[in-house]
């Protein structure tokens, strides 16, 4: 029986799914609740949504909810983790969300907020594929591109809770459109989103490739990276040239935070990484190494895949909370 | 009189002059010395220099070596300041000197050593344009470009003491060679030794430019920031739009480091940014501000010219030294 008041739920409040990790002191997961997330409602509606799943987490577990520590709470946005509020989270709708306090009327517990890939990170740091290095830099490659950096253990919010936004560093001065209105973010170079479009080009100007058939016969309006994988497989050409590029820009992404921010560390999460492995972050290796500036990085920095998957949120949004209640 | 063991003596190691101010426990300079840096003896040569400097310093302040808790020195390359070592410092010809242990031997005193633009940060940072804030990034724009980040009111070290090399980040896929050996790099772009090459080419061009009869009348063979203010002034507008250019780019650049790292103030600093002041900041925000990510970043980021000049490195060594030796 979990010591009471460690007990402490991580949720990952996504895009598509919500999830709650009830977590003991000793990071053990003591019950996983998931469910579809419904955006199309009110902020106070996926607010109820939330405390429910959290809820019934807690009660999968066994515990009641005045026995758990504190609910932490990964969202997809920016936010000000001192009061507990979503500034901005597109895919949800949201702007300047009071997250934190509404949901504290509903669980009365301590509640804590931080952006979704902050929260990734500190998991892979403190779980995955971070430990052991003290000085890590996350970053996500999904629909955009996320990042986080982590020193000396301990994450860099910046001034307010905003720092991590590599997915914006501008890469490629004149580059490609990218979603913020600005050219030649990383996230226009090599995000999923960017990906789709250059393979959308590619076949438009006459190039075949076998993509939009499998997202036919799948069901998705999105090339997700269960379909960059199946279309891999067939040995789609446009598929693979279109993520060697992709991979190439994210090795300079990696050589530049190396260069500025000097982590032992760069831990590469979201789909694509997790279902490709190293068969993606090699190549993002090899182009790092062409961009890095100091020889010793090349001993010492590594560049991995992340390993906690689709709860790296929820066990990073536990620890987080762990590390600021002290 | 200054209580003894608070006075602490800080060093700017530059790559043309060698520079100490004895400051008291409240930042009251006590004395200055300096002597133009000859580094074209061994490292024995030049460290022994060092400490003819601080010792000609602190006796202009009527103390005796004994009397100083610390000489901390601000060194132009990579360092290891937990061991004292500069790696690697170009422009001295230095590679792994025990900088720090063997003015230790010398003067009787702790000696710590930091990367020069690390401290030129710290000193802005405690004493000059980042007063008042606590996430501070510095940029220090001169032959390279050089940069800090302050977090909290700390020195970003990263694992290897090696954090804020954003010079070298890339942020043209493809463009110009820099000094490093990549491609596309900031200081390849922005730096003084870029827009020297970006006026000779206008010049080989065709265009009219009067920067180089004026470096041959100062007899200088480098188009330093007192070259580019005469030619300015004379209405130069080869040099007027390579500025433009720069400007372009470290705004692009700013905005990078603020959407990454997410500080309330970046003070850029150097040659340039100290002589044209304002002029040279205010097109840097304006294109600062069209690549910023976040709107509330507009409100309350400030972008400002450093104020300390010449001894921002000195007088940083001694804020860094303190900090460190608590």
């Amino acid at each position: 029986m979990p010591r009471a008041k460690e007990v402490i739920v991580g949720v990952d409040l996504g895009g598509t799914s919500l999830r709650a990790l009830v977590v003991s002191g000793k990071n053990e997961v003591l019950a996983l609740e998931k469910t579809p997330t419904n955006p199309k409602q009110e902020p106070a509606g996926l607010i109820a949504d939330i405390a429910e799943v959290a809820e019934e987490a807690v009660r999968a577990a066994g515990l009641k909810m005045r026995e758990i520590r504190a609910v932490s709470v990964g969202a997809p946005g920016s936010t000000d983790p001192a009061r507990g509020v979503v500034h901005h989270a597109p895919n949800l709708g949201w702007r300047d969300v009071a997250l934190g306090p509404q949901l504290k009327a509903l669980l009365h517990v301590p509640v804590l907020v931080d952006n979704d890939v902050h929260v990734g990170a500190i998991g892979e740091y403190a779980l995955g594929a971070g430990q052991g290095a003290r000085d890590v830099v996350g970053i996500f490659v999904g629909t955009g591109i996320g990042g986080a950096i982590i020193s000396k253990g301990r994450l860099l919010e910046g001034s307010s809770g905003g720092a991590g936004e590599l997915g914006h560093t501008v890469m490629m001065v004149n580059g490609p459109l990218c979603g913020c209105g600005k050219r030649g973010c990383a996230e226009a170079l090599a995000s999923r989103t960017a990906m789709e479009r250059d393979v959308r080009a590619a076949v438009k100007k006459g190039h075949k490739s076998v993509v939009f058939k499998i997202m036919k016969e799948a069901h998705k309006d999105r090339m997700t990276s269960s379909i960059i994988v199946r279309a891999l497989k067939k040995n789609d050409k446009v598929m693979r040239k279109v993520l060697q590029r992709a991979e190439f820009y994210l090795g300079i992404l990696v050589a530049n935070v190396v260069n500025l921010l000097d982590p032992e560390r760069v831990v590469i999460g979201g789909g694509i990484a997790e279902r490709l492995g190293e068969d993606f972050i090699a190549p993002i290796r090899a182009s790092a190494f062409d961009h890095f500036l100091r020889h010793q990085d090349f001993h010492r920095v590594r560049i991995v895949a992340g390993q906690l998957g689709d709860n790296a949120g929820a066990l990073g949004a536990v620890v987080l909370a762990r590390q600021r209640l002290g």
